[in-house]
């Protein structure tokens, strides 16, 4: 079968043949249509994971079909028995084992679930791994109800776009800001109430000003931004942190945390469970992803370069062709 | 009536007489006998709060009677209708209101609880506003449950002391820090599990080679240390933060936060409802607050003054001698 292989850190993944492989205990052999990138497939070929172990195929998000059923696979093995947290063995798929930028993956039977009706290939592919962050983000640890005040920082990553159309499906007053003109414009096309440009001097206040302040704040900048969003958050605040791409936060503090009751509540990933739920909430609201671009497998360096620029708004998916 | 009043910044407090106040519409006049100081009753003598209006009579925490009765003062006013933050016009009592350092304070009577019997005057007037902050970040905030281990930061001061008496009543396994090895000792004595000197160099670390990692962290310090107390939580783990004495935050990484899916959660004081439920929780499991030292109210200052320096072990209480 044909996969795209990293042989080595820094260079070039390798599109090449690979032996088709060998379902195992539990496990199943699925045919893949659609791959979508993420941005720890970036990280891992620079070298920025522990123990990165080669050659392996990279790859958490695949949609593909079992048995004539049209599948989407839960992005990762071994979340473990507690909803609060992930166990020792968790692990995403694509490295340490081999993940969906493939013809086919051989993986566990539980992780197959039926993909929601209304999506194509690309689409489908698009969800796992950025839906199933939102959705914990925002559901099972910030708890948004319907009527609140949602902002999403950096809008245009797949996490944080999942993140709007589900909390606008939710009933949500939403909020997005981004350092792009063009990125909020098609937020607000998307149904984004108000919208920020954090290169703006006084953004934050402006946005109180207009939208006055926030019950649910889903970020994943971290960064020395991050006092501005404490800032924007109402008494009783739950902020929802599932990344820090702008690094650490100097000069942060706790006064306002404590005093207005904020909760910073760290998420990342999410259960089998939540998997479910998220995928039926998808069905319900008939909400399709949105893609930025579709490759084909075999131009997946051009793929990851695009992730990398930080160009695109939506997630970036790769088509697999049938040998 | 005799009253310790605040009349100017900077200045020892004024013992003297005061005019009795006459109950307001739904307010009663109640007898005080004993009352409790709090950091917040220096650092209003400091200048340190915003808009303090003088003079005024000091004290957040009262133990007297009302027609016979032994009650217990809710040490604030006006909560409001939300159970995860308190209102617009919620103030603690004591300033701007006049507070408990007098013979009588004019109340709304909905503020009156019953005392637990267990206790005496002093001991009484040593619950309210600590045992509240206690409860509210232990329970309502940070939802311990028996078994689980909880690290309270700082012990010697009032609230961790409460939640160290609160977390073991719960059936936790508790550890403090202190930077002082007699606070260590007493607290040892009062049944804490594991100790910990912040002052010695790799305390973190070897606490959590000695006691494993916390499911809950209470914290009133902030400061640079805050760092460590993420490094000490567990996955899923739930941080409890009322104060910041220590001030802000430098380099904080939120990369743990989320990848451990920790949960940073500010807490300040409580509801009337969760006053109610520490007092019941206080009579059932028979806890006697830890006084420090009693003073007469006439000395107040010198009772002032021994919080300022912070050497205190409990809750420094003054008894209030009727004229």
């Amino acid at each position: 079968m044909n996969a795209l292989l990293l042989r080595q850190l820094h260079q070039p993944l390798e599109y090449s043949d690979y032996e088709v492989p060998h379902p195992g205990k539990n496990q199943v052999l699925v045919d893949l249509y659609a791959a979508a990138l993420n941005h720890r497939d970036v990280f891992i070929t620079q070298g920025l994971y522990a123990g990165i172990k080669m050659p392996v195929i990279l790859g958490s998000d695949g949609a593909g079909e079992y048995r004539g059923k049209r599948v989407l696979l839960y992005p990762a093995l071994e979340w473990g028995d507690q909803s609060a947290h992930q166990g020792k063995n968790f692990r995403v798929l694509g490295m340490p084992d081999n993940g969906t930028f493939a013809e086919k993956i051989c993986i566990p039977r539980r992780n197959l679930f039926d993909m929601p009706a209304h999506l194509n290939w690309e689409q489908g592919a698009a969800l796992p791994l950025a839906g199933l962050t939102a959705w914990r983000a925002l559901f099972s640890r910030c708890r948004v109800k319907s009527g609140e005040k949602v902002l999403i920082t950096g809008i245009g990553g797949g996490v944080a776009l999942q993140a709007l159309q589900f909390a606008l499906a939710a009933g949500a007053q939403v909020a997005v800001t981004s350092g792009s003109e063009e990125k909020l414009e098609r937020a607000r096309a998307l149904g984004a109430h108000f919208t920020a440009n954090y290169r703006e001097e006084g953004w934050d206040k402006k946005l109180k000003q207009e939208a006055g302040g926030f019950h649910v704040i889903i970020d994943s900048a971290a960064g020395n931004g991050f006092s501005a969003l404490v800032g924007l958050a109402n008494p009783g605040a739950r902020i929802g942190v599932y990344g820090g791409t702008l690094g650490k936060v100097d000069g942060f503090s706790l006064q306002p945390v404590f005093w207005k009751q904020i909760s910073i509540l760290g998420s990342t990933m999410g259960s089998p469970q939540e998997f479910k739920k998220m995928l039926d909430f998808v069905a319900t609201h008939k909400i399709v992803p949105v893609v930025d671009k579709i490759f084909d497998l075999k131009d997946g360096n051009a793929a990851l370069e695009r992730m990398e620029k930080g160009e695109q708004f939506g997630k970036i998916v790769t088509r697999i062709a049938r040998k």
